[in-house]
């Protein structure tokens, strides 16, 4: 079922512009890279209306992926359709040049030419031909600070097909909690979680959602953070942190992950081992941010090993030691390894094949001209923030970015392969998630989605992103609104 | 049923901290005037457990709405409670000393000594004794901007109690929308509604909400704004707004109501007469804010008023002249009239008796001052403004608020009679409306509610407010997160 070699077209994402209703065409979102479109207007009924697979579609009928998107987007278009019979006069013609259909997403599902899918829409006499202009447009849920329950992440999953989003980065575990029930090292969810029962992903759940979003294009990058970001994973991993001294003693306190044992290394690959089996994506996140020295210094044999590795008094090679070595740990198992700048920023002379995530404010372009000038492929979410309490109702500013604004060759520009939204979870959980998200992270979806030239006025944007909105509201997502106005049907969840 | 002299104590508001759950009874939200806390602890089962009358309590069993906060709230303490046989061990025993048990909340409930409400738990070796610092603890849900379904304003009453906030005040229409279906004059909403059929409150509906509040001690204040803010009313009110002129002809433009005619007046006293019929409270809310004058100017009509009654050029002595009669017309129905603070601002000599409510930023403790030299009540609503999209997590800023902390005599000081939330519908509807109030509104009511000095320490209330909302979660209300961690019952209404 899962591979990662052939590839697979995603026709799901693009489907769901396919939403008839009387001018709601002009609501399509995000804008496709061709769309002609006219006044002229055609009844489309239940009956009249069909998908089919083109003659030529490597993908026939049979293909679980498309044949469930067919049926899902049908009853999103028509909710009130009798099921009667049908003649075909509208069809969306469906076209999978190459590629096993039923596969796991991949990461060149949607980037060459060879692959690319072309959607007609004979609907409200509009056609259009669309691709997207990055292949990794990335969505983070942070589910260690607070806990999410199964139904926000589904419900997130469902928001981020609507808007073309493909890639689900799982920041399943963190400082604050570790609610990955591991079946290889039980005890770091049944004491590292916040409720051991209550606030955990068993197997079933990660299976679940990796299921959810497979039929819907997404494929789930899980993130293990190390060696920072752990103090949640020594409640039930026992000589994992690194003892922090005060003066001659150990302090009781805990810092990152110790670096200097072989026994971290045993226990990271066994849980990387078993990460993949569970997750079948050919990424795997290995975080490497925000790595506070401070309890390395004052621990006395990691000054020994410091100075037996002849790393001085620099403790980012340190970092770059630890890291090339779970680096080592995914690539051996076929893993590519995505990480915080922060490890591309204190890297060695020897430097890893990784996929560098920028993630730090201030010039953020500076440093993405820096990660592809050294060769690396970059993924940007320094902009896309959508978790600050700050003023961020303006999703104008999500929108205005410019992910290859900076000077660089055409070789570096292509090193870009896409960007991410971030929902940290400090003051997030399931009460406000919906809400913060959308349509906010529309707004970067667009702009990692179409092309820039023809999306590049906020004004005109405006309007479509409110129909979107609306349209949102209406299949159930927890929309927040952008201003003053009204959806014909508006959230009643309440 | 509903009256306004006899006044009646409010019980139910204070039953909400009896949350028996081991450690939880820390988590009293707002503090109590008086609490003694003892870490002893009794068993408390659903069979040993009632509440009951004083025997010299005025109201006894079948005051309607005791009866049904003690059954609502038994539910609320014991969900999962099997009906079986009861005997009294614990009891909540209710005194209310005076009053009409079941008449319409006022003013009165709850500010003066000889009202007071005595409630004796023992419960955790806990005594508590208990009065509201404010007799007007308001909040305010603006359903113009966008149309709030029943059910969220319904839940922002159940929320309302839990928290102890005594009036709701309906900021019911506005520019974008008339949603309010008079019965005297029902083109403003068929006309004026964003959707005349599904945008509207229905008799029915107000009925509804005002029985909802009634029975957990809430009044509900309508706000029906003029002379500005009034754009929506003109579409099914022909001749009630001001037709703007550009040079010597009307330019299709209108502006706020207009003054200068006797039709207007009649409008008014045919639609006030309305309020007086639907809602009972003895405050009606006339607004009176951000009049824009260049309508006003550019009318010749307009100008010849101004010069026949003497207003030389001064347009906020038309406003004076429209409010006082605005005024007059409520104070004829035996409606206390509520006002913006502009009206105060610009008041003539002749000052009528009106509550002035202080909502614009600066200073606001110095327009308090200026009221309350004047005589005049206030409600303080400036440092409440929970709608705002900026940084508005930081709930601490809406806690530190001290609405006394003027310069001013113990009268001055007796005339502010309380405050008010302000959730303005600018960037809210149903989809964000109860994480953008809870917990961060709790932070004003126990402003309102405690005793300052006992309550002055952010660090202190922190934990106690996580606590709360975790309640809130439990009890169904959408209380987004402080900062990192968990509750028991996490919210999954997604």
């Amino acid at each position: 079922m899962f591979q990662t070699e052939r590839r697979f077209l995603r026709l799901l994402f693009l489907l769901c512009i396919l939403h008839y209703e009387a001018g709601q065409v002009f609501g399509v979102w995000p804008m496709p890279q061709q769309i002609t479109q006219s006044t002229d207007r055609y009844l489309l009924s239940p009956q009249s209306f069909s998908f089919s697979y083109s003659k030529d579609s490597a993908a026939q009928s049979g293909c679980s992926v498309l044949d469930s998107a067919f049926k899902r987007y049908y009853s999103l278009i028509f909710p009130d359709a009798a099921d009667g019979a049908r003649k075909t006069e509208f069809s969306i013609n469906t076209l999978v040049k190459s590629g096993e259909c039923d596969g796991y997403p991949d990461e060149g599902s949607d980037e060459s030419c060879e692959y690319l899918l072309f959607i007609f829409y004979f609907v409200n006499k509009t056609e259009i031909q669309d691709f997207p202009r990055f292949e990794f447009r990335g969505l983070l849920l942070d589910t260690s600070r607070h806990y999410l329950p199964l139904n926000a992440i589904l419900k997130t999953l469902d928001a981020m097909a609507y808007s073309k989003f493909n890639v689900f980065h799982w920041h399943i575990v963190d400082d604050p909690s570790f609610p990955y029930q591991s079946y290889s090292y039980p005890d770091l969810s049944s004491k590292g979680a916040f409720h051991p029962m209550t606030h955990i992903y068993t197997q079933s759940d990660v299976k679940r959602v990796i299921s959810h979003a497979r039929m819907r294009g997404i494929r789930v990058i899980p993130e293990f953070d190390t060696p920072g970001h752990t103090q949640s994973w020594g409640k039930g991993q026992p000589n994992l942190l690194t003892p922090c001294y005060k003066g001659d003693v150990p302090s009781g306190t805990f810092g990152p992950v110790n670096p200097i044992l072989d026994s971290t290394y045993q226990f990271m690959s066994g849980l990387f081992k078993e990460m993949k089996s569970v997750f079948p994506d050919s990424y795997v996140h290995l975080g490497g941010d925000e790595v506070n020295f401070a309890c390395w210094k004052s621990n006395p044999n990691v000054r020994a090993f410091m100075t037996k590795m002849g790393f001085g008094h620099d403790y980012t090679k340190l970092e770059s030691y630890y890291i090339e070595n779970i680096v080592n740990i995914s690539s051996a198992l076929n893993k590519t390894p995505i990480v915080w700048q922060d490890v591309f920023d204190y890297r060695e002379r020897h430097r890893p094949q990784y996929v560098v995530e920028v993630w730090k404010g201030g010039c953020y372009l500076c440093e993405v001209r820096r990660v592809t000038k050294a060769g690396l492929k970059v993924i940007l979410a320094a902009p896309f923030y959508l978790d600050l309490p700050g003023p961020t109702h303006n999703w104008a500013r999500y929108y205005n970015v410019r992910p290859l604004a900076f000077k660089g060759t055409d070789q570096q520009k292509a090193l870009v392969i896409g960007g991410e939204v971030c929902m940290w979870g400090e003051y997030v959980d399931a009460t406000n998630l919906h809400p913060r998200l959308w349509p906010r992270a529309c707004a970067a979806a667009e702009r990692l989605w179409s092309n820039e030239e023809m999306t590049s006025n906020v004004d005109q944007a405006f309007p479509r992103l409110e129909k979107f909105r609306c349209s949102l509201i209406r299949r159930g997502i927890q929309a927040e609104p952008l201003f003053v106005g009204y959806c014909k049907d508006e959230y009643r969840g309440v």
